[in-house]
């Protein structure tokens, strides 16, 4: 061996990866999602991982947590400097309409599972890179509300195929937000959404003294901000409890019935699983109308597990058309480590084969290769021991991966075939021509 | 709209993204390979896109093409300058392996489908972002000699089942190279290596050249090496035309005995799709025998499409343990993008959906929602049209997107549902509990 210096092999903070009987139960729980997005209508869409600084910062502020590229050993006409890591899957996608606007059929619902990089520092739901599941939808000119209930509900159905624990999921529309504000006579209702946004980290009493330095509002206005932030609910009737509030504008007026019509398209979903919640902002800019925030029922602190909403102006703006959006985001990477670290994950075998073959002796070998590719013709999934050994040796190999069956293929010509079922120890004769697991 | 500056929706070139019906295509060679890939029970992994620098150096020279991150907007405390985009996917398995070397069971196979990044110039063929699909075994102290053939019979029937056009697997061992130059009293071998390696981009004279003047071998022994060089054939045969140059060390006997076991054991693919070529190197350092390099029959010049071999020393190097490997990986993106310039992929429909299910008029949304949504719990992949509409209108969204079938919910209660046929124009009566697609 080398006397080199030892490379330590971990893999760098916040950069999860699974060992292969995990990484088995990730792969299920993809083919689930896209099999659901699937049949829902939704194509497959990937975008390139890397992105122009000026498509990422196009719209709003998460510069802070950008990743961007520089070569290693960059040269004169060097362009990586001003590319950089995609964030999130919205923008990226709303740079592909624009870019295929000429390709496309609208309305044009697509889904999109990839990785996405955040430069942040690594704490419990909080990686640096992560696999997010999203579906959305663009149209030209107008996307008809009633997407704004169908994503979620497709969410939801997903994650209860995936036997996810309890979870809740907030809605809110940012026109009442900006609506209340503008209808309180605050001039730049965005700061306060910015702050109002913040309640998760610094409390009301944070969120009040803000209001009041950092935004300038009067004692009246900030008491009637608060109000709304507090107001929650799962039925429409909580859209009334705005009202109530006496507060008036063309937009809180709008905002309020899209509320009311998405609350109320969700209605038949179990009772506590979707809440409508006016204290939900999502500090994103892009975002113009519905908004979406979900997070564990159990698990309050830990942070949101899907999120999206409504963006009006984001595709458009690479193009100037009127492209209308709606999207939700899965966080798959943050359940699925949370549900892994929990023990709430039943892991896989580490092996996805069927079957192994043994080899029970070195003549034998061209027995059991033939005996393997017999079965593989056939769909079954068949690893053969890697040389001649001691067959004990090799049903071990087999128990440890956790493949089902270990098939002896005949010591002498003229003898059965013979399968041993590892979960019964059941072992007997068997036609590698017809054989199928269910029968073994 | 903003009159703000319009950022032009172009992808950053170099880094491929392809309309949903070209996506849906990929979608099925991904899924051919992966299920290919299982059926020889290989396991899945995946690795973080990002590395530490000191592993990615860890062996070799490639480091001109890594792409290092920066933080957008870095503090003091950031770690991000130290951190790269894998430029492959061996040396982050190799890593890998190392890491979790007490939870693995050994020999270690896996497939591992990813993107990669190198940080070069675009040109054809060559993409900055790109997805290649490994399969390799580790192994603790030796890696039996058949894998080195069974995993080229592998790639040779994914490639076969996609149906690639004509390719050819040129095999080498680093160990004949190495041998035969140490044989000569060559004292750098690798810097041999390194200049016969650039036989495709310099030529014959431009290697002679350099052979003479930067390595400074003598004539005699750059005459030898241009013969070596110059060895090219489809049996087992070839090897000896190796031993007939005369040249003798311990390790080129040992590389020949190698090459010869490794074409006999892949004698029964078609003639050609085999041929053990002297020339190719491989320019990583880190392959120690066996190489593999694949190129369209048709398109000589075009780079190669698979590439691989054994390499002894990377995975043990992070813990000083013995864990020899030996890998072979298909250049996805390359040969996809390849095939689909040449206008030779049939691509699919720009929707997953086997149904598109209209809403006539506005009061037959609900019992449209119903009809797919009983669709959907048999399996059915199924879209609703967004608004009631003409039905014209909604037939033409069905047959721009490519879905087979168009379904009509009763106009009236009581009267029966209806399929059209969209290939043949057929539409006749149908049960949304019992009709299939086949059936249609």
């Amino acid at each position: 061996m080398s006397d080199a210096p030892i490379v330590r092999p971990l893999p760098v903070s916040g950069f999860p990866e699974w060992l292969p009987e995990v990484r088995l139960v990730e792969q299920r729980w993809l083919d689930t999602i896209r099999a659901t997005f699937e049949r829902y209508g939704f194509c497959s869409v990937e975008t390139p991982s890397v992105e122009a600084l000026e498509v990422l910062t196009a719209k709003g502020e998460t510069s802070q947590e950008v990743y961007m590229l520089r070569r290693l050993q960059a040269d004169a006409d060097d362009d990586s400097a001003r590319l950089g890591l995609h964030f999130d899957l919205t923008v990226p996608f709303a740079r592909y309409v624009a870019a295929h606007f000429n390709d496309l059929v609208f309305p044009f619902k697509r889904y999109q599972i990839q990785r996405v990089w955040r430069g942040e520092r690594p704490q419990e739901g909080r990686f640096r890179e992560f696999t997010q599941c999203d579906i959305d939808v663009i149209n030209v000119d107008q996307v008809p509300l009633h997407f704004d209930a169908e994503l979620p509900r497709i969410v939801h159905e997903v994650l209860g195929t995936l036997g996810v624990p309890p979870w809740t999921l907030n809605i809110n529309n940012r026109k009442v937000l900006q609506g209340f504000y503008e209808g309180l006579g605050i001039g730049d209702p965005l700061a306060v959404i910015r702050v109002a946004d913040k309640l998760d980290k610094i409390g009301l009493a944070g969120v009040e003294g803000l209001l009041t330095t950092a935004v300038g509002l009067d004692p009246d206005q900030v008491r009637a901000c608060l109000e709304l932030t507090g107001i929650r609910g799962c039925d429409p009737g909580v859209v009334e409890e705005v009202r109530r509030l006496g507060v008036k504008s063309d937009l809180l007026s709008e905002g309020l019935d899209e509320l009311a019509a998405v609350l109320g398209d969700l209605a038949d979903l179990p009772a506590g699983d979707v809440v409508a919640d006016l204290s939900i902002a999502r500090g994103l800019d892009y975002y113009t109308g519905t908004v979406y925030e979900a997070k564990f029922v159990d698990w309050p602190d830990f942070g949101s597990i899907c999120s999206g909403g409504r963006y009006d102006n984001l595709a458009g703006s690479f193009i100037r058309r009127n492209l209308p959006g709606v999207g939700i985001s899965i966080g798959l990477t943050r359940i699925f480590a949370k549900l892994l670290a929990e023990g709430l994950l039943t892991t896989g075998p580490s092996s996805p084969a069927d079957v192994l073959v043994v080899i029970p002796a070195a003549p034998r070998r061209a027995a059991a290769l033939a005996t393997a590719a017999e079965l593989r013709t056939r769909g079954l999934r068949v690893e053969t021991y890697h040389q001649p050994d001691k067959v004990a040796r090799q049903v071990r190999y087999a128990s440890r991966k956790g493949i089902g069956f270990v098939w002896f293929p005949p010591f002498d010509d003229g003898r059965a075939h013979e399968v041993k079922n590892m979960a019964t120890g059941d072992q007997s004769a068997a036609d590698p021509a017809t054989w199928t697991p269910s029968a073994g």
